[in-house]
Formats: structure tokens, sequence, C-alpha cells
């Protein structure tokens, strides 16, 4: 059965995305422009995000900490490239108890210039390192576009700040952390692209970004979460220095990485359906609804066996639907568009034979299930929902692809765009106008790899690596 | 053994807090005024405690959603009381996006007046009711005296906001509320006054305000979490109403309720001693750490049985501190300073007769315990802490509570006073004048009971009820 409060994705895929959000009540804009309202089913898809991202995180002997959120306008301004990137996006508070601020302040748009200065006070010598804290918090960053989760002005997010005593300590955490990331996107059963930014693309004040990006089912770049080599850019401001083995002063190197979110709108989009959300088991905030469906000579006999059968479900994350003057149809379309992953629906039949029809939401089909065996089955059906919904994510990117040689075979395409590039800024400028795309990434397994084509697809002169293009949120 | 690095409590109380934060390295003052810093091991601590209160609060049935950090300025001006109480404290953001904006925004001093237009929307009829939502954020009050923890600019917290039907429905989860909160400090051990506010002292734009207040060990009294009945005052200015099943509109009765991470400086206060912090187990980050003591001739042998001893403790947060270079006396010292409950002190003795001499932070004492019995040890050891922290600080509580009938008695007693008092506003605030002091709570048990004295202790009036008055952090 179609739902039609969500415009289908071939129709308009923004607008599909916007029906979404909306129909699953994840959230909402405010009157505030450009923050969000996160409602409690997309809070607690956050909140279970946030639960294993952090197990993960802090696994690695990273701490939570928490700074301030706000920061003195002339932290901000210390780093050069930092402000610059960020000037346009700040929030600025400048009146405080009732009185005018002699020093500005500034909402946090990140947390680098607000804990390092710290940093330096906690760094002294080289016993000290690496120091590796995170913090949960929120930030702002005025957008001029805003959409749901992928661009409000106030996002949650964790942000990692870390200080090593070398750039090869540095570098291996950075990508240690990307790491995390793909993982948590698998545990979201998202493939993704992981590997290094473009010198136009990386983060204000970074050395070197890496990235993981997710292709969405408009063949659109999500990126996923940012994990940065800061070098010693930042401690040299801050004075962020130790005092080695050889008794010598040393700048530390510093990472700091993020993962918001806007993951949700990632998850929305990289698996959502003409029906709505399908979301993988691991962040359901439910993961089995149970509809009894009666008609009022066998309400009593069918609601008697559906909470039987509700309250013998064990370890799931679970619903009954009791509610009155609903049809069967209309509670289908309910649970869909919040991408249950799995549906038992109990009536009469059912009731009487001793068994469930379990329709699962990933592929929406339907089998009939008898009581005894369904814990089993449970077991095995969320195992496989999350595996198919992988595969498929997969097997979509993979095949959109397309390898070119140069601008003039970028068409209308869905898909990302596979070429060898000199890896000059004013090319990825002109690509950007022309097409309005960019690098996403440097696959990491391309790294160490001759490009295919010795030529520039943009430049024609000598081309460095193969890079992935593509439009993005 | 005295720990030097900390102020004893009665040579000066608040420089002794102060000490503690620092030494323990929960927090510091930031360079931005009113603003702390929590380091990993105070942040652990508010983790604790938000897990446990989150557990409390959602198995009530309420849901985690997510608004916005800023408020527009005019919806705080919309209700009269409410801005005129947090005017003097507001942080405003005139500037966003490198724009003046034209509306200027609030940073959220608490989310009554940023969620109600928006519950407004979500309410129609009495099946939407009750509405009963909550949020883990951060909010700022410009605060004059900064102290960490307890007066911070920016502080942590949840802010619970629900909707009833009737005032009947919104004062019972009012109580329920403040129930979880006595609860929660009952989780720390610390025992609470519970109970009402007087006029002045409520929250602005409440009609009734309750109260879990703490007595620390100086004799002063934390406020600990509040838990508010709006009545109609906001639903009446928001236009929160919804269609009764009598067919009639009707204004929703609301509630709101918080508690922040002030709870952990009532912990600090109500259970620190001279040599620091002394940690209830639930919330204590590590929970048995560890010490070897050795000489250089038998290093190998205490290290390989303490990390004996160490892998086989099951069940708790735990540490091992092998640091070089440090005596035992001063990792004695760093630990009782954290609080740790228990600590593990093993040597060659221990080491030769298979035993643990096991020390406890609570009442300083060692017992010797045998290697196979550790695990049954500590886990009795564990309750019994916690009950005797509790029973120390409900002892300490009790016998501090001054019987007065009138303000000439007031003299410089540690503890509270009780007093039967004409709750008129006027003498509250002579009380303060005069005393420093206020009124903190109407206990519930005296609620409904006649006064021990007719005569207010500072009118003469006619006195309503027996209340407890103190200083206050």
């Amino acid at each position: 059965m179609k739902n039609n409060k969500i415009t289908p994705q071939k129709e308009d895929f923004p607008r599909w995305y916007q029906d979404v959000v909306k129909e699953a009540e994840l959230a909402e804009n405010s009157e505030v422009r450009g923050c969000g309202i996160v409602r409690p089913y997309g809070y607690k898809i956050w909140e279970l995000i946030k639960e294993e991202l952090n197990r993960m995180i802090t696994s690695t002997g990273v701490e939570n900490v928490y700074f301030p959120i706000f920061v003195p306008m002339e932290n901000l301004e210390a780093e050069k490239d930092h402000i610059e990137g960020f000037a346009p996006e700040l929030a600025v508070v400048t009146h405080g108890g009732g009185q005018e601020l002699v020093n500005k302040l500034v909402v946090r748009p990140t947390s680098e210039t607000a804990m390092y200065k710290t940093y330096a006070r906690w760094i002294q010598s080289y016993k000290d390192l690496p120091l590796r804290l995170n913090q949960w918090n929120n930030v702002v960053r005025w957008e001029k576009r805003p959409r749901a989760f992928l661009r409000w002005s106030e996002f949650l997010w964790q942000e990692g700040h870390t200080v090593f005593a070398d750039r090869e300590g540095a570098i291996a955490e950075m990508w240690q952390m990307l790491d995390i990331y793909e993982k948590m996107y698998e545990y979201m059963a998202l493939p993704v692209f992981k590997g290094r930014k473009s010198e136009v693309e990386k983060f204000a004040g970074a050395e070197i970004t890496s990235t993981v990006e997710v292709m969405v089912r408009d063949g659109k770049a999500i990126q996923g979460g940012t994990s940065h080599y800061l070098g010693t850019n930042f401690s040299e401001v801050f004075d962020v220095k130790y005092l080695g083995e050889d008794g010598e002063k040393h700048f530390g190197h510093q990472n700091s990485w993020g993962f918001s979110w806007r993951s949700i709108g990632a998850v929305i989009m990289g698996h959502g359906d003409d029906n709505g959300l399908r979301l993988p088991p691991n962040i359901a905030p439910i993961q089995v609804v149970t509809v009894p469906i009666y008609k009022d000579e066998n309400k009593a006999e069918v609601i008697t066996y559906a909470e039987k059968i509700f309250s013998d479900i064990k370890g799931w994350r679970k619903k009954i639907d009791l509610r009155n003057n609903l049809t069967p149809g209309f509670k289908y379309n309910h649970w869909e568009a919040r991408g249950v992953p799995v549906r038992l629906e109990i009536g009469p039949k059912e009731a009487a034979d001793g068994t469930v029809t379990v329709f699962r939401r990933d592929i929406n089909t339907k089998e009939t299930v008898g009581e005894k065996d369904l814990s089993a089955r449970l077991e095995k059906l969320m195992a496989e929902i999350h595996d198919n919904l992988y595969k498929q994510a997969k097997e979509f990117a993979l095949a959109h692809i397309h390898r070119i040689e140069s601008v003039d075979e970028i068409k209308d395409q869905v898909g990302f765009f596979e070429a060898s590039w000199s890896e000059d800024p004013a090319s990825e400028r002109s690509l950007k106008e022309r097409f309005s795309m960019v690098s996403r990434v440097l696959p990491a397994d391309n790294q160490d790899k001759e490009p295919k084509n010795k030529k520039c697809f943009i430049t024609g002169k000598e081309a460095k690596h193969d890079w992935l293009f593509a439009k993005s949120y």
C-alpha cells in the first residue's frame, strides 16, 4: 500500500526527504530560523547512535570532558585559516548579564580554539602525551540553506581533540578514528567511501582532512564524519608544547574528529523508500511492532493472543499498537513510514492456528511463523534485515560510480564520478561552478596507486590520483 | 596521612571546596568568565548520574527530545514574571552569519518559552495529553559569583516539560518527579529535605515550586533539584489549549522540572572530608583502585600478585596504579582526594600470605581479606560504604536542625533553622537582608500540620507552617 503523504523519491527527492522527516515524526523546524526541533522518535535514534559510538570511542582510551559553549572571539581569530573558514557562520554574543561585553563571545562552531589554551597548561612533558579527549555537545554554524539533520544552524555531535608527541602517532590516530566512523556506519548498515579530502575541501586549519562519504539513494554524497590531522597549526598558535625525552621543547601534533546527527540524514536518505524510513535494527527505536487485526466479534480473542505473543518477545525494543478506530492499513502505513524493521500481524486466523504473520520492512514481504518458532526467527530476521540493507546500499553505491576521462562526460547521471585528477585547487573551483560538484574523497585504496589516466580530467595536466567527485548535501 | 594541598574544612569551607575540585581534577575555570571546564574525572561522575536519572525519568513514560539553544527574546518577554526573573541573567546573541539580527536571540536560560509555542501545535485534543517530554542540554544564566558546579554561567542539566489536562494530574506529577530527585540523591547517599518553596523563592512564572534541599557539611543548603507546577500561566500566554471530552477548549496545566550538575557540588560538600572527596560507589568513576607496594628486590613478585588480584576483580569500575617513582603515600593521597571508595594495598606480605589489605575511604580504616574472599567482601563492602555515607549525612543533617521561636535566636550555628512562619514575603526579604538567610523548604510532612508555635518567628503575626531556613549556595 502506497503512503500518499510521502512524495515519491523519483518525483522529488528533497521533498521526499522532508516528507519522511515529518511523517515519521523525526523532527521539524523551529521558530528560530535554521534551528530544528528533534522529536522523541528522532531523538531516540540519535541516542542509540550516540551510545554505540561513545562505546567505540572510549574503548580506545579516549575520555569525555566538557568545555564551555562560548569562545572568546579573539581565540577564534588566532588561527588565520580557521577564522576565515568560520567567520561567515558565527553567532555572536554581545551582551551578558545585562551588560555589553568588552570581549565578544562566539557560540562555538567547533572547539579547537576553546580548548587548546587549556591543553597548553595541562601538557608539560612527553609523559602527558598522548592527551585524548572528546566531548558530546551542541555547536552553532549559521546556515543559509538549512535542511533537517544535514544542515541546521545548531547541531549535536561529538568532537574529539587529541595531542600526540609526533606526526606519526597523530596520523595513525586520525585513521583509527576514521575507521571507527566507518564501523559506525556499518552498524547503521551503510557502506562508506573512506579517504582523504582535497586542499579546497579540507577543514579550516587542518593539514590533512580524512572523511567517510555516504552515497545516498539519489546518488549524491553525504559527508558522514571527518577526522583531521591539524599538524602543529594550532599548537604553535596556542603554545601547546611539551618537554621531550631529549630535553627539548616541541610543539604537539594535534587531531580533531567529529561525527554529528547528520548521520541520521544519511540513514534516512541511504535506506528510505517511497513508504518512508527503513531503519536498520541496531538504531530502530522500535524493532518489532505488533498489530492486532480484529472485528468486534473476535476482538477479545485476537487481543488476548496478540498480547501473549507481545509479552513473549524478549530482548527487542517493542511496541503493541492497540489504538482503536484506526484501520490495520492505517497502522501499517504508520509503522512503515517510521521504518520499524519487523511487524507482527495477528488476526483471528493466526490466533486460531497459533501462528504470527511476520512482515519485514526492508523488502516488504510477509511470512508465517509458528508461535514457538517466533523467538528464533526474530533473532535471525534482524540479522538478515541488517545484512540485506547493507548489501542493497553497497550494491547501489558500486553500481553508481561512473568512470570518466573528461568533464564532457559529466551528464545528469545518478551517482559519483571517478576520475584521474591533478588535485589543482583552481580546477576544483571551476568544477564546482560548472557542475555544482566537488571532489568528495581520494579513496584510501587509491592513495598509493598510479592514476588510471595520466591526464587530469579537468586540466589535461598530469593527474596524481583517482578521486571520487559528486554533488553533495 | 593528611593531604596538605587541601585546606581543612573547619579553616575555610569554600576554600576547601575549591581545593578538592582542583586536587581531584574534577573541573577548573575557563577563560570565559563564569564558565567552567569539566575534566574527565568530573565528567564521568556526571555521566554516571545522568545515566541513572535518565533511566528513572524515562521509566515513568517521559520521552527525550531536543529543542534549539536559542530563544527569540520576544518569547521570553511573553510571560511577565518569567522575564523579570531571568532578565539579569541572559546572554544575548545580536549577530548571526555576519548580519545583525532583526530579532535578538537569547541563549536559553531554561526552555519554557522555547518549547510551549510548539506544544500548542502538537496538542489538539485531550487524547494528546498528558504530553511528557524531557531534554538533556546546556543552559546559560549569567552569574555574578560563579562557583564550580554550583553556580557556573553555563551548566548541564535535564529539563522536563509536561502538559496535563487538569491541575490534579499536573500536581501529582510535580511530586512524582520530586520523589525521583529524592531517590537520585539517595543513589548518591545523600538525604534531602523535600517540600514546597515560598512565594519569594519560587520559580519565575510558577504557581508552586517544590524542591529537594541538601544540607552539606558546613550546614548550608544546596537546592538539589526543583519541580514546578506552572498552572496555566504559560499555556495562556502560548495558547496551549486542548479540546476536552466535554467539547470545550481548555488550557493545559503545565509542569517543568530540572536537575543539574550542581548535584556534583552537593556530593562533594555533602560527603567530602579534609583528605578530599568521598564518593558513594554508585557514582564513583573508579570504585576500586589497586596499589602495589614494593622495593626493587620484590617488585616482580608483588606486581605479578597485584595484577592477578586486579584481573580477578569483576563487576566493578577499577584501576591499578603502576606508576613508577611515586611513593605509596603519594598514591594513597592521590586516590583519597579523588574519593575512590575502596583501595587494595598489596605488598610483599600480602603476596606471601595470599591476602589483600583493603582500605575503605568512608571511614579510613583497613582490614585484611583473603584472596578467595575478596570478591564477596567487595560486594558487601560497597553496600556498607553506601549505607554508611548515607547514615553519616543523615545523622549530620538531623543533628544540625535548630528549632527557634524568634529571629533573636539566630546565631552562627552550623545548620538549618526550623521555625513557625507567617509566609509573609516582606518578612523573608528582611531575613535575607539581616542574616543572608532565606526559607529553603516547607517540608512535605509539615504541609498539613499546625505550626508548633502560633506566632511567626519574624513578624509575630499568625504562623502558618513550620519551615526550614538556611544560608545556601
